[in-house]
């Protein structure tokens, strides 16, 4: 395997481990569980779960590897704090949202020519890439499993 | 810069960020909030701090950059759960004790030789790395960046 094909291999196995392990802890809770709290006045689990479908749909514009699916979501999820009367799906929708987004994102992350995970993704200027090469789109993966791991830390204090 | 150095430059990068994140939290917390649950009935942020230094500490015996300096946290901190009498140390040693395995991890990383990194970690089996050459010192990095991602999610409720 060349090197370059063994850093891809190796971000993309974080990512699939952390939403792999995401997704169990998500089929396992009820739906009681997932209305909790994750610790007294903290953000309740649909919410995080929500805000993760959201952040990982709008990967696909910062990637280029398509439109996003769930902008709808925004309004819940990503722009307001937890219980501030916007509409949620339901926990059924949101599994079937999940499954959707990450499904849709592995086939990208296959189909993308290796070349492209070293240029520039979509938050980045000519200027500022030129300065720091390591942002680049592989980079953003390397982020956002990061950002699963720390969500999942959350999520795992309901068990 | 070659795309080598690129990659772990990146690698490096997503490690320092969520260090520094946990340790700017770290610095922020009173002893008071140190020693309180993060949510009823779970881990202390004493332990989940001390549980981070023990860990990475032991970086060095994986990555074989070195000896560990603080096995004696292992009882308290790795080997048992959080409030079983196992002695630890105080909240002032332990920040004397993180800025110390991560200085000295920082040397380390700065010192390896850039292919070195591509090679088997001290936890693998020749024969189980000529089948996953993925998995190299490297992701022992990107993993343990995940880990600290997870941990501070926790730490992050305390706020």
């Amino acid at each position: 395997m060349e090197q370059q094909q063994i850093f891809i291999q190796m971000a993309i196995n974080g990512w699939n481990m952390q939403v792999k392990r995401t997704e169990q802890l998500f089929n396992s809770c009820s739906e009681e569980q997932l209305l909790k709290e994750i610790a007294p006045g903290k953000n309740r689990s649909i919410y995080i779960i929500g805000h993760m479908i959201a952040y990982h749909d709008a990967m696909n514009e910062i990637l280029g590897t398509g439109k996003r699916s769930y902008s709808q979501l925004d309004a819940a999820f990503m722009h307001n704090p937890d219980r501030t009367g916007f509409d949620m799906p339901s926990v059924a929708e949101l599994k079937q949202y999940w499954n959707d987004v990450h499904e849709q994102l592995s086939n990208a992350f296959e189909a993308m020519h290796q070349d492209d995970w070293f240029k520039r993704h979509n938050n980045m200027t000519d200027e500022d890439f030129a300065k720091e090469p390591a942002r680049n789109k592989l980079s953003v993966l390397l982020n956002r499993t990061n950002h699963v791991a720390y969500h999942l830390g959350q999520l795992r204090l309901l068990k």
